[in-house]
């Protein structure tokens, strides 16, 4: 998307051919900045100190980082060995694992003489790949926020509520929840987004707002408490969150307090989608609130906020009692009965499993009868 | 309550037998001190500045201001100033107009050398009568708290699930939603209290983690995120909070993310409690969402976090995009179909115009046919 008016992905081949650029996310909102990652070392470096996330990207970043191992050694052993040290970086993140079979297999049975130009190949192809299923979903839930606006007479904006960042800077361009609110807002019509802060780790209030506001997306930063009280004044027309995981039957696991925005949602009438690719469910689940583990973080994720000082510098404050317990869970289960329907890349189904397989029916062999 | 042994109040004569004690609320979690008011303009500074918060204790703080007024001139019409200048530090607490109304009445008829005695006096029964009422409550709600372990087979803590300060550091002693939890805990019933952080002013993370650790309660401090998921897997037993406004019919205006903690306390079977002495009732109001209008307060709060950086230093930190947009609504609104019950210094009640009329009765011939 864009940034004060130059298009920028988050991810792109430099300009010397050979070196990949990335947005610098750990100096987001504050400063942009574009990291150039030129060795595997530097690739491993910027998934693991976040400079890029977002399963999407972290995918891409991968891809791109066995292209910079390539560049030294192209020998299976070296392959092997780079796509180890790019998996230990984030050892639970799916799609890098995803990124890094998928370069393998593109390069395995090629003549090591192909296999630099074969790897750039196929890294520029995973990231376009990416784009046009955000693009996908983003036409579908598109076309949510223009019938909101018909029904309003096409007199006021759609206010969309959202919570945490599932936008461009989690993906390679569009997002998967903003994808929606990108193609509404480019296809002129009026859109304005309730942006949740996002708790603990503040990437609605970081993230989300700094990308809505360079693309220039009327947005307002609430806070996660505030989403209760706008959808009982009807100040929002619908919802639209991203997903990290979701089950066959539906149920969606997203960030902590995506729930509570459903149950607020469901409690006024107020339609809740949740935007996802195909690559986020898990069809060998039914139950998530049952199956699902939920990962608990370090506690001073709660205890302390990062954020600019006055004099420029970022700075790290404690904001509890010192030594205070603090328990830290990272996401929540939204059950699928509060979802009001999926988009995906292949259109909107509703939360379900029959939904789910009226999209992607080549998955109703391997999945069998199923359950709930 | 206790601080590491020692019993406080927030609010108390000084050892001089002229001056007033608060505690300086403003330093809190990170440093624990003793604010000395020797003046009028001291007692005003102490409620504007937020040295002093909550409604019962701006009340009496109010109360001992007119006292130290007093001391310079017990005139007519240098009481009738103070009470202006106490009455403009926070124009809209309710509590602030009541207790200086309960001053000039108890000063008004007394000659002029009886007065400085007389407004001592009533100031501390004002502090009195405040630490019975959140005694009382503590009480009845203690006794929800007991049932919860009880129906546990006394196995293991009750867990107590808290939104924003009502404690004892918002009233003079004991507090509102936490007497029923410091009521429990000193007789001996096991309980811990999920501690909502309460953004943006953080009153949880910072007062309630503070005073329920200095007091010994165990207790966790949580993202306002994180109550559904908790409530999901079993991990509240009860919610308890405080409200700043009660309808006639039950409805419950209190600090902005309630409602969500309601609606999850609702979806999971959990008890919602809500406690309040009777002067937060509003009788001449039924429907709090329609009725109700909601402060909106400086976005600052939301977009800036105040903490204690490395140093020691209390900094402020921006967590948004430099001026992002941001919206900061106060309140919310609970419907009482959504309140379990309403534990006041009476009795617990069910959230409704004829639950209330049950404890109140005398309210029955003022509040007429009444509404929905």
């Amino acid at each position: 998307m864009n940034v004060d008016g130059v298009h920028y992905r988050t991810i792109w081949l430099a300009d010397d051919g050979r070196s990949v650029d990335v947005i610098d996310q750990t100096r987001l909102p504050h400063e942009f900045r574009v990291a150039r990652l030129t060795g595997l070392d530097d690739a491993a470096r910027a998934i693991r100190d976040m400079l890029v996330r977002g399963a999407p990207l972290i995918g891409a970043t991968a891809a791109y980082g066995l292209c910079l191992a390539l560049r030294e050694d192209a020998s299976d052993a070296a392959i092997d060995r780079a796509a180890d040290a790019l998996l230990a970086t984030r050892p639970t993140a799916v799609n890098l694992r995803w990124a890094l079979d998928e370069m393998r297999a593109a390069l395995r049975d090629r003549p090591r003489g192909e296999r630099l130009a074969a790897s750039y190949e196929r890294a520029a192809a995973i990231c376009d790949d990416d784009v046009a299923t955000c693009s996908a979903i983003g036409d579908h839930g598109a076309a949510l926020i223009r019938a909101a606006w018909e029904k309003a007479g096409q007199e006021r904006p759609v206010n969309v509520l959202t919570h945490c960042n599932a936008g461009w800077l989690a993906t390679v361009d569009w997002g998967t929840a903003l994808a929606p609110v990108y193609k509404a807002h480019d296809a002129g019509v009026p859109v304005h987004v309730w942006v949740d802060e996002t708790r603990p780790r503040n990437q609605g209030a970081a993230l989300t707002a700094w990308e809505l506001g360079r693309h220039g997306v009327p947005h307002t930063v609430v806070a996660d408490n505030a989403g209760g009280h706008l959808m009982q004044h009807g100040l929002v027309d619908l919802c639209i969150v991203g997903t990290d995981r979701t089950t066959a039957a539906g149920d969606v696991c997203n960030k902590i307090g995506t729930y509570l925005k459903a149950l607020a949602a469901r409690d006024n009438g107020v339609p809740f989608y949740v935007a996802l690719p195909h690559s986020t469910i898990d069809w060998s689940l039914d139950d998530g609130i049952a199956e699902i583990p939920i990962e608990e973080r370090d506690g001073s994720e709660v205890s302390h906020v990062r954020g600019r000082a006055e004099d420029g510098s970022i700075v790290t404050v404690l904001v509890t009692p010192e030594g205070a317990p603090v328990a830290n869970y990272a996401f929540d289960v939204t059950p699928a009965r509060l979802v009001t329907g999926l988009v995906t890349e292949r259109g909107v189904c509703p939360a379900s499993r029959d939904g789910l397989l009226g999209l992607y029916p080549e998955k109703a062999a391997e999945a069998g009868p199923g359950g709930g």
